[in-house]
């Protein structure tokens, strides 16, 4: 009964179908109308895009070059899980073929010594696809990073160059199963054996199984591998050693089991796995000896003899990479918003009863959507290259802290960011935003893990707080309190001037626009909440004598806000330092613009804190709240614009509602 | 140079291994340590569930019973897409031979005449895999929903038996390339041909192509397509078609073309496909013709003689659909947020130093990002009870206009609300919350559409705020401008007991969690919210002299807040008073607490608007947030029993890290 009293036959001649429509169907060649772009850039475009691409401007145009014309990086929505690997695999020798892999190595081991590299293909290729992005940072930044920067001449020599052109492809094995957040309490042994010189390397406990290593269920045949060293019965904490996990066969070295960690939420070009190692042996010049190294006859000598204060230099060396994920998430957030913007100026839906459909971006909800977001993508980018540049200048210096909790704080940040920006750019595209030709699927399940891996966000801000806090002597250290007490005597002088009833109801446009008004602001809330959350911890500590990791635990949230107000006041800091570099007017009034949407989207995130705090009156919000719709849409238009300076190729954008 | 100086050997009997170690390897069976319960319950957590449950609990056991005993729903992590959408299908029909998809359907054309059964079915497949809740929901729910809903004896003795048993599988033609939220311009053309009886389906234009309909791009022969009706050359509106678009053999019909819509990103299950219709004729009795006719002779014949009005009554009686996709929405939240609470209660990292690690439901952080959400899960679904309950007895009624803006709201709200407890719940399981078994990666790309698809969440709420809008009299009629004086008459009485110094400075726990203080709070924000945008309008209109349309896209801003508003309050007042009959003491008491979650949830997350009305003092303020992380720690250990009351077998839930 599946077609019950029904005829059905066609008519080519049917009169009442009007002909000239019939030719509208035959001339369609694309079902997407034109973009639009109601005003004219108040800008260069192409010098935007200089300044977006910074001194990286020809690595990223080779990169980009690359992606187009190289027909191996042409997609398929349908690839299985298995050819999908085995792409990405290629892909990664594709690179290398071009050392684009692991510029940061220095040339006389085949490298090109170009320290900000990896992190150009980074964001180039997080237009493109991010397995490809995971797969070769595993291998050339992770596992090269380790050698390079844990190990010494001898592992140098013998590894970076095969390294280098992936005449191997290795894997990081850091992560177990029971430790991911917490490193230091890694249960994977290595015990030296003075007797053979060799190190064992077990998985003592389930718990200690490697986790999540990428490369390991398929491809990679070498591996760093961190484990708690133990030398003479003694355990001097976590090292680092070189094990090959397969031989030449590909089949699995003795005592090492392998398996799959089978299909993710994305990046399923990257074969996941797991590792158990079953006393595997390995010699002692395995051993990564930059900062510690064991004596043929079982001596651990090292210049650092706090373990604690060992563990940090070693984890600190590596977690710069922290950057690269940060500018990776910047880069998908610029793929969402550049497919969403253009979606935004082309397709047209309601609208006036007597006039075609509106534009999509001609909706104040769409501009509250994308507007600040585009603006934070600005802003987050030039806070990132004025970051980055202080982090290669203090290899060398003291400052290496402030780098950690710089480079924590802004990965959590933008990832978190970029979680929102995708969702939010993807449902301003309706259906066509689940299509996976669209790119949202593949941006969102892709970039989803970025919150949680190298390192957790929430465990990142908690670390960035924890250092901010003991920087100013806190509840951590009792016997610094005096320095919270300046802190909070600092707070009362200024809250004098802040909190002037004059100042928190000014609401006049020019003021509310000033970026002396939002760096107060941002600068205000960082401090405040620093001091807050100190005399808080002690609150907890001294009168309710709760133990400390109880009072933190309770303390957590203020910490979140205290990592989150901190990073916010660097970026705009960073966003306005870079402005005031800019010579071109028309470049840096539209910056401007996007410096002040930015520091109006956070204040009026946070506005019930100031207001809270009296910092804001009622009618102050309220004009900041109108002056961020207003400024939302005197922006409208140059949407377009703004996405185009970020420079994404159409072959690598790929969305067909966005090219 | 793959491994280079490098020699590896293993040894059993390597004397520095504990041997003890290898035996907790050979003991450990499970990778995931046992699921602590710190506390008892302290209520009844069968009874729970029946409360859950309802007056659908045997139902909803008969189908958690299939899922977990038939084995093809057996899951296969790998399965390809064309096997994927195949043992959709194949599922599909286990569940009409089980009569339990149109279960609303009366048994005279063998359904159970059960009209909240389908609702029971979105919820518990909601659990296992949403891609049979859509694939299954297009076929029995919005074919067979229009095909019993809008049409009449001939349609329902001729097309439901066969639905009912899924002896066709049917689609749902409404949406199209151009217009998916603006249903009433949709641009498929039915033009009557007297002369032969027959109606000429139409695709005129590349835009009026349909487009994401599921079932159309491989198992569907049968569809319902809604185009406007032309009848003697005057066009008549948005009417329904019953049309062919295969035949036993599986090809396309004459004139009908077909293509596949492609990978998505999440529904893959689903098969859903573009169709263009060139000039395909059906029979005139094709028409769906409940509110309207045609007769042999060519006459549009009508009871509703308004097209605007006839169109909503059409579109009326299939947005009930809308309490289902709520229902499925929140049927998936349950699921992420057991697995995340589970997970929470069995994973330890970090710690005091002198213990062992902490479990994660001990942190502060984690407590206010589960704790919330599994209350507003119980909120929104107390209230949808309440809601679809009042929704069926308005069948025959005229509330008709209060129950679509109900399910308008609902649908927006819990859609919303799920894709961020799914997040959420996501970020808390780390590493593990990226593996595709561990289910968020399904349940992510899944219900990622819900927020665009049966009405684009931002249109909804949009409609909603219109109906508040119009119901008091506003802008959108200015003759009715007096209602909306009325209403800020007796606003400004209400604040003199709302905005009273001794109220808005009250912070004792008892006022904080005291119910009254709960709905004054949400009720003032709907009614402020409805007065000041109605104002807003007038504003933009009356003093700005905007054009209606453009003042709309200003004030859509605070149309979005005013659907909010109004349905957090509807959801508070439909949640508590079911409490009121609630007979058990145990469990009366840890609804309230849940109540009270909700609600200070929601007047934190507004907390600025509150702020800057003075509604808040900001001493309260900072009382209230205080008792809101209290309430989350105090219910921290009640979090596992309250997920387990959601009553989802393990088989079905499947995460290997919940179970």
């Amino acid at each position: 009964m599946a077609t019950p009293h029904i005829s059905v036959t066609t008519s080519d001649d049917n009169a009442s179908i009007d002909a000239a429509l019939d030719s509208v169907i035959a001339e369609a060649t694309s079902p997407h109308p034109e973009i639009v772009k109601r005003e004219a850039p108040r800008f260069d475009v192409a010098q935007m895009q200089q300044h977006l691409d910074g001194d990286l401007a020809d690595l990223k145009q080779e990169i980009r070059d690359l992606l187009v014309s190289d027909p191996i990086f042409q997609k398929d929505e349908y690839i299985s899980h298995a050819d999908f690997r085995d792409i990405t695999y290629e892909r990664t020798k594709v690179l290398a073929e071009h050392n684009l892999g692991a510029m940061d190595i220095p040339a006389e081991f085949g490298g090109r010594g170009a320290a900000k590299g990896p992190l150009a293909l980074m964001e180039i290729l997080s237009h493109y696809d991010m397995s490809l992005v995971i797969k070769q940072g595993v291998h050339f930044g992770l596992f090269g990073g380790a050698v390079y920067l844990l190990g010494t001449e001898k592992h140098h020599k013998a590894y970076l160059p095969g390294m280098v052109n992936l005449d191997y492809c290795a894997c990081f094995a850091m992560t177990e199963l029971g430790h991911g957040s917490n490193v230091r309490d890694l249960q994977t042994t290595a015990t030296y054996d003075p007797a053979t010189q060799e190190f064992v390397i077990h998985t003592p406990i389930e718990s200690a199984r490697k986790e999540y290593i990428g490369a390991a269920a398929q491809h990679a045949t070498m591996s760093v591998v961190f484990a708690q060293a133990i030398v003479n019965g003694e355990s001097h904490g976590v090292n680092c050693f070189i094990v090959p996990i397969r031989d030449e066969k590909m089949h699995p070295m003795p005592g090492v089991r392998i398996e799959d960690n089978g299909m993710k939420m994305g990046l399923n070009g990257v074969d996941n796995g797991r590792l158990w190692f079953d006393n595997v042996r390995i010699p002692r010049e395995n051993m990564l000896d930059r900062y510690a190294h064991v004596s043929a006859d079982g001596e651990y000598v090292t210049d650092i003899t706090s373990e604690s204060k060992r563990f940090f230099t070693m984890i600190g060396a590596l977690v710069k990479g922290r950057f690269g994920v940060a500018i990776s998430a910047l880069g998908a957030s610029k793929t969402a918003l550049t497919v969403a913007t253009r979606y935004a100026n082309r397709r047209r839906q309601f609208g006036p009863d007597d006039k075609a459909e509106a534009l999509l971006m001609e909706y104040g909800t769409h501009q509250t959507r994308l507007m600040p977001r585009i603006a934070k993508a600005y802003a987050i980018d030039f806070a990132l290259k004025q970051m980055t540049e202080k982090s290669l200048n203090a290899n060398a210096g003291e400052s290496t802290r402030e780098i950690e909790t710089l480079a924590a704080a802004i990965k959590a940040y933008t990832t978190w960011y970029n979680t929102d920006a995708i969702q939010t750019a993807r449902e301003t595209c309706g259906g066509q935003g689940f299509l996976a030709v669209n790119r949202f699927a593949d941006l969102k399940g892709d970039s989803d893990v970025y919150a949680t891996f190298e390192g957790d966000n929430t465990v990142l801000m908690q670390l960035v707080a924890k250092g901010l806090l003991s920087e100013y002597g806190s509840q951590f250290n009792d016997n610094r309190l005096h320095a919270v007490m300046r802190m909070l005597t600092r707070q009362a002088g200024r809250e004098l001037t802040e909190k002037n009833p004059v100042v928190t109801r000014m609401r006049s446009e020019a003021h509310l626009r000033d970026s002396d008004f939002h760096m107060n602001a941002l600068s205000f809330r960082e401090e405040v909440t620093l001091v807050e959350t100190a005399k808080r911890f002690r609150r907890e500590i001294k009168e309710r004598k709760l133990p400390a990791f109880e009072a933190m635990t309770r303390v957590q949230g203020d910490m979140l806000d205290l990592g989150n107000a901190y990073i916010e006041r660097v970026i705009l800091e960073e966003f306005l330092d870079y402005i005031d570099g800019v010579e071109d007017e028309n470049i840096a009034a539209m910056l401007r613009d996007l410096a002040t949407l930015f520091a109006l989207d956070s204040i009026k995130t946070n506005a019930a804190w100031y207001l809270e705090r009296g910092y804001l009156s009622g009618a102050k919000y309220h004009a900041l709240r109108r002056q961020f719709d207003k400024l939302c849409n005197e922006l409208k238009w140059q949407g377009i614009h703004l996405v185009d300076a970020f420079g994404i190729p159409d072959a690598v954008l790929g969305a067909p509602i966005a090219i």
